[in-house]
């Protein structure tokens, strides 16, 4: 582009392939079966009941009130000290977007491999990113960013090991970002409680994810976590009015629910541990996961991945291991018997 | 704040008053007759009436081939010359703030008075920003945003001196931002089917607003226009998945009902015109306006919206201009007479 405003970004980044999308895969598929079982995302395939959608959601431009209500129940839901932390957005994925943007330029550097958003976003932004493989290596980054529990390993890294190195990052001045999308139903110890702590604050920004715990991926909704003075910050490059009037709605009754999380929580576990027996008996050996997905090596990658497809199953595969696939939650008998009949 | 990876703006804006929000409204007005008639905004308030949305639009990530027949539905209805050529948005407001993220830093002349948001969101991304009073002082600027229609006053220009504007900047490698927000009932000539003119590209991005005309903000649907690299950049930093599953859904299927839209051009324009006669009985001298909302400079202005407030009427008032309100279009027979027992 030879346009003079336009800021050149550091490198042009490829466009990444991404689960729940059926649209290639009936194309390279023409003869499975329909409907397609869509396991190729960590979206929780029992979703929460939709409330009904007041008719002033659609039509009304959201009120303050109404934002700042989400933001409490955000609060609460998390964790975090109250709701002048909180940052409501349509989807975490504009989150990771547009955080690189409010940044100077910086040393970036992802504990990967994991989801490649992240690094794509910074390096769009014109940040210099690099991919590392152990903690040890972010500690020369002005920015980390950690995904915990990781995607598609279910990596986690004790929370003690997470808060100090926010508070290493913060020391120099810079910033950890820790995307904790898949924590919801999950043993693990978030840092929300601690994104004001003095010595952390203002170097840390956590992300939670909304669509995937409760399975309403098309609601768009995802919050960024911060010492108010860096939420203030983040909120105001999103304007007024980011999120939905019926995402507002439906997100503060789910974020509210603490029963149906819990149950949630306790519901997908089992399913997990009956999906790795699954895969275990077909031969896979389980790398990691979470609640909503698991993640395994299997000596016919490849091959399963094109049975699957045929049989009108869809999961995630990676280019540079095809030997691995996750595999999203079946739900309802007839899913999980499908499933059983390919991986057998 | 003392952290060194956050870029520092070129300055702090101040919070912008919308209108819209009741909630200080009722605060200051505790006596006023609930439910309060918001005629506040220059939303249209018989809105598209929703289609019932599939619950697959709540739960499912959005798919490429979804948000491309969208794509396809508002470059028909706003003339686009094809798909490739329109960026869906979460609302106009988040493509205000995120085009000056795109831009190195520029010198940005806003033709004003006109909507708050498009200085400030350039200015918080450290631009220079200039509002100027006439074309003429766009002139000198890389980067020029009109509105067209304005908001309040209505203003237009010439089709072929907004198109003469473009190519001008676009010549020193410049870019004009022109917000046709409220163009869709009106009899204005739009600049969507010239952002491909090879003397115009990439310097021309129009932003179209969906919630305005379909009487839907609470939806939260926008579009910028531009040429097809330039949308992709846009796009690109809005990330997948930026519009949510129903507002994809239900934009689809009103923009693709011309027949509503050319029937909602009639009747607002009526209303508006019953709106100018009620204030022209009241005292006030019409200064403009769209067939969403009318702006009117009154001898009282003060008073007025006091004795309005009172009723439980809300407007839009300006708090350099003490004389001018802008008043939305009230809807059914009860609105109606509750404005003209105000305003007489």
């Amino acid at each position: 582009m030879d346009h003079s405003v336009w800021s050149v970004p550091a490198r042009e980044v490829a466009p990444i392939a991404h689960g729940g999308d059926l649209g290639g895969l009936r194309m390279a598929y023409p003869d499975a079966p329909e409907p397609w079982l869509d396991l190729s995302t960590g979206i929780n395939p029992v979703p929460y009941r939709v409330p009904p959608v007041e008719a002033s959601a659609w039509t009304r431009l959201p009120e303050a009130a109404e934002v700042w209500a989400l933001r409490e129940a955000a609060a609460a839901a998390y964790g975090a000290p109250d709701a002048a932390h909180v940052v409501p957005a349509p989807g975490t994925q504009i989150l990771i977007e547009t955080l690189p943007r409010l940044l100077a330029p910086s040393r970036v550097a992802v504990l990967g491999p994991t989801y490649a958003e992240h690094a794509a976003a910074w390096a769009r932004a014109g940040h210099a990113v690099d991919e590392v493989a152990t903690v040890a290596g972010l500690r020369d980054a002005q920015v980390a960013v950690i995904v915990d529990p990781n995607n598609p390993d279910g990596r986690t890294l004790p929370r003690a090991e997470r808060r100090a190195l926010a508070g290493a990052l913060r020391a120099r001045g810079g910033l950890l970002v820790a995307d904790e999308a898949f924590a919801d139903l999950e043993p693990v110890e978030s840092l929300c409680p601690h994104v004001s702590a003095p010595d952390v604050a203002p170097g840390l920004v956590v992300l939670r994810s909304f669509g995937k715990t409760y399975g309403l991926a098309g609601l768009r909704l995802g919050f960024a976590i911060a010492d108010p003075a860096t939420a203030a910050r983040i909120a105001a490059a999103l304007g007024p009015w980011a999120v939905s009037g019926p995402a507002l709605a439906i997100g503060r009754a789910a974020l509210s629910d603490a029963a149906w999380r819990a149950q949630a929580a306790r519901d997908r576990a089992a399913d997990a541990a009956r999906l790795d027996r699954m895969i275990a008996r077909a031969g896979g050996r389980i790398v990691g996961g979470t609640s909503l997905f698991r993640t395994a090596d299997f000596p016919d990658g490849p091959d399963l991945y094109r049975r699957l497809a045929a049989s009108g199953i869809a999961v995630r595969r990676f280019t540079e291991r095809p030997e691995r696939l996750r595999f999203g939650l079946p739900a309802g008998k007839g899913a999980w018997c499908r499933l059983s009949r390919v991986l057998r």
